[in-house]
């Protein structure tokens, strides 16, 4: 199965493509732009959401639902922010659609236009903040830590499944503070959860940092991001964590009474993961015979496979599987008996390898004779005979194993894949040839920062929390610079 | 607290209004006709989404998602589905702002407007249906039983909180059968599970039915339905499961190969409830004094307020407190210890009475000595003293109590407002100064149905499927009827 399609070697971008629509995770819709996430690919979202939705709770928050639409004046309160989403905005200028005069079409209703135009919401600060001002009178009121899981819709223009598409699916926290260091401190707690849901349940590691002004949150005062590799050495953003200052306070005129009686402007944060991690889950692991889960979010864990000729032979099989299957429910795995008729074990095998299924039992009537199973690891392809007592708990055990391998493999390359330039040259030479990470000092200015992208499409991805200060000069401009920051070329 | 709000004496609509927005459940939004679910709201609806979820996912239903926005084109494929969902359609035309020309304003972007317009999903059998195309092949793709929780929008004109609202939230599940049969008993297991789902959970006793003709949703064969009676006597539609036979395979063109080897057109199913049962729930069992939640679907079940004047007290107290929650907690409870200092026990019992909590326990000095505590019931107001010893037992076994006897009093109710009338003149009498369900003979054709609608504003809610056959004359035309359908007013 899996040689019918591309290998990263081959056509990297191919590669993933064919992963996203064969494992049946997602595939592109009529609407330009839009996905159609399938039942796959969407258990595989609602592993990600309960994780994160249960990591919000557990400090504090709560969830909430704002409209899809926001007036066109709201965007305009923010400056910087219309500057940043103006130009991909879907808008609804119409409420009605009418028969045309011929009778032959439908066509829009002149006569139902809106006065104001609603914006189909790229993101919720400015409808929020409007709200906010209704619940906010004094410091009693704060702090107000609401998330909204939501769809989000921005007119990108060169789209890919998961990675960017004009419509996706997020969550938005939105966080009002009584003063800027709980605020910074809210931002920070929140990129904390968002790396330890990187790094734990995705198995994939990144880089916590701030983004340099070029990059940030159209609104924000400063933007904390985790940044991962992906294995063709490009970066992926897995999430950003927005400290937006008193920002959009003053623009929608949030204001409370403080402890010491004076009205004040209140202080935000937002933040957000989108369906964009779907694309990075699948690229961090996923190798040439298909898709690479990590055991943690996989819907099916373990896949059992019956092998037989007779019916009979069908019958003991499954009396087996069944039994095993049921122990390892009780274990609290996740398990699937492919008890189909319709298809060949072997066709199974490969089918359930290019869905990224972490591990694969085989039972055939031999195996009822010695009392074991064949047991294949999707991670390293590996394949093994276990005896069946205790198998539950070695099943379990591998799982563990198979969830810190892929984390490993994915430090490894990351690894790899980290350099340290000091020149220009070497720079260029690393974005070029080399990929990945690069670490490397900069003047601290936007001109340098858009004059690096230009001439070699790399950009700073983030300016590491744990970076050392180190004294150097810049690579391009060879002013002087207190810390090296991390570029590459970017999804 | 109570008494600063609208009893449903006064003034019914204004009283839920009052409710829904005081209890903090919901509010308007500057975008007109949307509302913001607030975050005690929104716990509500996590609460009716998590239950049937499990219930559609334990009857091999899947979770999937398709697009926001579907193509002007699609809708005209189903003649009928059109024409039901043409007039209040959100429409996209553009996808950019720009700056006007004087720089001054933030304009729509006249180069930017889209070939086709876009509609906002008023719901999603066309999109799906599109897709669904290259889904099925043969007979093994069959059955597809797929669920999408996901925001509509219908452009009401006139709008209340969660019971109509341009935008709203919901689940719509969209099923492919190979069968005509197989098709119209998903419909019916569909009608099963959302009539658990009112009466066990929302304690909400319906009436299963098939709508009339003129009541039928847009493009279905045959619309099965639940009714539900609110307090003032006005009939409330709490969820629908449709058989769509093969109009919408015809109109996007879905056949399979049957084991036969035949081409034939798919089988369909959509179903829905959405954040309408939440206004149904505020209308169902609330009273003067507020809202009244089921405790099955309360998001505290049970809250612990402190009696004190001193620290010490408080601190006494609050261990007892503390201990009785852990307790509660262990048996699976939900319970909020309201230990804020910046409120009096009295405000803190009314606010938690008008947000529905099913018990309040009160402990102060006096119930440590005595090994006490207070209990309040929210459905009878009832108070009575209980001994702390086995309190988690009785407190679970109250909750259960008061969950049964929400059912029974609004069985009651029901019971009492339904009627049965012989002539137009008695029917025209109770549909004026009685309300509630009237159960009366009808010919079976549109046009009836529409005169009875223009002289009285009732409809017929539904054609109830334990109607027991009998022989009668159409209260409205005299012609012969084989069977009672239920009229009312409706939300």
């Amino acid at each position: 199965m899996a040689n019918k399609f591309a290998t990263r070697e081959q056509d990297y971008s191919q590669w993933y493509n064919d992963i996203v629509i064969n494992a049946d995770l997602a595939e592109s819709s009529a609407v330009r732009g839009c996905m159609v996430i399938k039942p796959y690919g969407y258990s595989i979202w609602e592993k990600m959401q309960a994780v994160l939705d249960g990591k919000f709770k557990a400090t504090g928050h709560s969830n909430a639902y704002f409209p899809l639409f926001i007036p066109k004046s709201f965007f305009q309160k923010e400056a910087s922010h219309v500057e940043g989403f103006a130009k991909e905005c879907a808008v609804v200028t119409h409420y009605r659609l009418k028969n045309s005069d011929d009778g032959k079409d439908i066509v829009v209703d002149e006569d139902a236009k809106l006065e104001e135009e609603l914006i189909v919401r790229p993101t919720s600060e400015t409808i929020i903040w409007d709200t906010y001002r209704k619940w906010i009178q004094s410091y009693r009121d704060l702090p107000i830590l609401v998330n909204q899981w939501a769809n989000v819709v921005r007119w990108e223009m060169r789209t890919r499944l998961f990675l960017r598409t004009a419509e996706f699916l997020w969550q938005e926290g939105h966080t009002a503070h009584g003063t800027r260091e709980e605020a910074i401190e809210e931002t920070k707690k929140i990129l904390e959860i968002y790396t330890e849901f990187a790094e734990e349940w995705m198995a994939l590691p990144v880089i916590q940092g701030t983004k340099s002004p070029n990059e940030r949150f159209a609104g924000a005062v400063e933007t904390y991001c985790i940044e991962a590799l992906m294995q063709d050495g490009k970066a992926l953003q897995a999430g950003t964590s927005h400290f937006l200052g008193q920002n959009f306070a003053k623009a929608f005129d949030v204001k409370f009474l403080s402890k010491e009686n004076k009205r004040e402007y209140v202080w935000a944060t937002s933040w957000g993961v989108s369906t964009r991690l779907m694309g990075a889950l699948v690229m961090a692991h996923s190798d040439d015979n298909g898709l690479v889960l990590p055991p943690k979010l996989a819907p099916i864990q373990v896949v059992i496979v019956p092998i037989y000729k007779k019916q009979e032979q069908f019958d003991a099989v499954s009396e087996k599987a069944e039994a095993i299957k049921k122990e390892l429910e009780e274990k609290g795995v996740r398990v699937k008996y492919d008890n189909r008729d319709t298809h060949k074990p072997g066709f199974k095998f490969s089918d359930w390898e290019f869905k990224g299924v972490p591990l694969r039992i085989a039972i055939g009537p031999r195996d009822l004779e010695k009392n074991t199973v064949e047991v294949a690891r999707r991670d390293t392809l590996e394949k093994d005979i276990f005896e069946v007592s205790d198998i539950a708990n070695k099943i379990v055990h591998m799982l563990e194993s198979i969830q810190s391998n892929l984390y490993q493999k994915a430090l490894d390359l990351r690894n790899d894949r980290t350099h340290t330039a000091d020149t220009w040259d070497e720079f260029q030479e690393m974005i070029d040839n080399k990929g990945g990470f690069v670490y490397a000092h900069w003047d601290g200015t936007a001109e340098t920062e858009q004059k690096i992208k230009e001439a070699t499409k790399a950009t700073i991805r983030t300016i590491p929390l744990d970076g050392k200060k180190e004294e150097g000069k810049c690579i391009y401009s060879g002013k002087p610079s207190q810390q090296r920051v991390v570029f590459a070329r970017a999804y």
